[in-house]
């Protein structure tokens, strides 16, 4: 059966946009260099066409894993775009995935379209390809608007973790300063973090409690309905 | 240039979910009943095939228009489901938007591809075509997740409410009792709504006040990154 024939087709493209946490916190987004015509030598979000016989989804891991290396992320639609011309090569348009890692448990690594794959930091981008600009910042927001009422930095943290650890992650992706008691009570008032009571290691002047994340308290929570906002 | 003609493409539609609220505050969808194959016969999301030449939501303004006659609804972008066997037609990947809308500001008429156009009651919904029962699943619980945060509900109220029409509205899109006095608290601490000084007409015993949305105030609270949860 083919119904559809006599529509002509756009093609369809996904985009990944990865962002990533590194030891102190910051900000990095994951780019390629393309290798390949259009904007050859240009930054690019890693992605690519999808195929026929994959889902969205599917084809967002695999573009992602082929031009960088990376595997095994939890990849959130974030947004489609399609304006008519958005890419120069033709009517196309793409579904945008977006994640939020731990930089130091994945290793970079550039192939097929890249010619490169690098961190950059989320205060010095190069210029990127296309509209990738635009859905960065959508991407952006989104991450904001999602950390601000979902615990979702938790798995970024170590096992064990300080509160100014904790603070400074969510002050990074809100790209905003929080006032220390007020972050400390909302915190603690989710009822999310165990009390391990062990201090900080390494740090002869006032070392900090350290923290462990409940997960099973969270599922619960989250369940319930309960307002996790920051 | 055409430098993807060697990836074969899939087809690409749009579909929308239309909430509307009755003057009883019930929460209906609207849905098509389809006038050609396949799934000839059976109701389903507005929707259709995207032209080259037009952007993804002038698609989904166009086919809304064409198969349901309903006009200047803002139509906001729900979630893109490409499953790789969604449709027996071909591989299609569908881009769903959604809207609420005041069923009684607008005419119903079906066109085109569209048998019937008609509002169902979200509680007594038919057999949907394709994977149209998850789309709007997704989109209940899109909307429940916005109004939860955002003071949505307003526009589709006449211009002067009651607090318990407010509540009603409230109450119908998230599927949930709300207490009465914690409702009217937190709705009145946010002083969105302006007290008119005028009361319910035609009722004998005990009229309600009256009161308006302060649309300037809740721009200003929304810049600052006021907390609507309700």
């Amino acid at each position: 059966m083919n119904y559809s024939y006599k529509y002509p087709k756009p093609s369809v493209t996904v985009d990944c946009v990865v962002f990533g946490l590194d030891d102190a916190q910051k900000l990095k987004i994951l780019l390629i260099q393309r290798g390949i015509s259009p904007y050859e030598g240009k930054w690019a979000l890693p992605g690519g066409f999808i195929k026929l016989d994959e889902s969205i989804e599917a084809a967002a891991v695999r573009e992602l894993k082929e031009e960088t290396g990376i595997d095994r992320v939890f990849l959130e639609q974030l947004y489609t775009f399609g304006e008519v011309n958005r890419d120069p090569r033709d009517r196309i348009i793409t579904i945008a995935y977006y994640a939020l890692i731990n930089i130091g448990e994945y290793t970079i690594q550039a192939r097929t379209d890249a010619r490169n794959a690098e961190w950059f930091s989320a205060k010095e981008l190069p210029d990127l390809a296309f509209d990738h600009q635009k859905i960065l910042g959508v991407a952006k927001q989104r991450l904001k608007g999602k950390l601000r009422y979902q615990p979702i930095g938790f798995e970024l943290l170590p096992t064990k973790f300080t509160l100014t650890q904790l603070q400074k992650l969510y002050e990074t992706v809100l790209e905003q300063k929080l006032d220390k008691r007020n972050f400390r009570n909302k915190i603690l008032k989710m009822k999310l973090l165990v009390d391990i009571e062990e201090m900080q290691a390494g740090v002869s002047h006032r070392p900090a409690k350290l923290y462990q994340f409940d997960k099973n308290r969270y599922k619960e929570l989250e369940q319930a309905g309960f307002n996790f906002e920051i």
